[in-house]
């Protein structure tokens, strides 16, 4: 059937958490929202596009950074309330220079990092 | 540092988004809510709980199903906001008894289906 970003299920404010993975290597990169225009957007331009709930403002990845995330596949869950981008990523994807936001790990009850800013 | 689960950032349900991937195949199978005591006793049984926001209750994965899963990693994303589990999946973890919730593609504006059920 044909896709209408409007029969995904949004939350109180509108927005859905869509996750960013890198599609060659699998990584989960980061977690972020989008409103049903941002998912129209990132669609039609395929330039991932969030919803800044700081901001209140589209989030196009990368605008200012040049790390830009490029679509490659958009999946939807079963419960319709949450995305998974596989996505082409140019530079580190969080902004702390690092490659994935999840940088930091809970072991042995203590918290560990994973990885370095990148150079 | 020693890691406390009161020190993540919750919404105002008191609840932190929480990703599932297998730790094997890298494969994204699922996200789910917790709040803090789903985090602890995750990292103290090491089986994934989540917290079901429709029942109002702890939802220990795969307890009445058997498809369980099994923390390998703990992740923090940079806002301490988000989680991302690497787990040991028993079975499918989706309800629909697909590998992942996210069986579903958008592609050239269709919804196509990408798996079927696990027999």
């Amino acid at each position: 059937m044909s896709f209408d970003p409007d029969t995904l299920r949004y939350d109180a404010a509108g927005l859905i958490p869509a996750i960013a993975q890198d599609h060659a290597t699998g990584e989960v990169l980061m977690m972020a929202w989008m409103n049903a225009d941002a998912v129209a957007r990132t669609l039609e331009t395929g330039r991932v596009t969030y919803w800044s709930r700081s901001r209140g403002a589209f989030w196009v990845k990368g605008e200012t950074s040049g790390h830009v995330q490029t679509l490659v596949d958009l999946r939807v869950d079963c419960d319709r309330d949450c995305l998974l981008m596989r996505v082409e990523q140019v530079g580190p994807a969080c902004h702390t220079n690092r490659r994935s936001c999840f940088y930091t790990a809970i072991r042995d009850g203590r918290e560990v990092e994973l990885m370095a800013p990148e150079s």
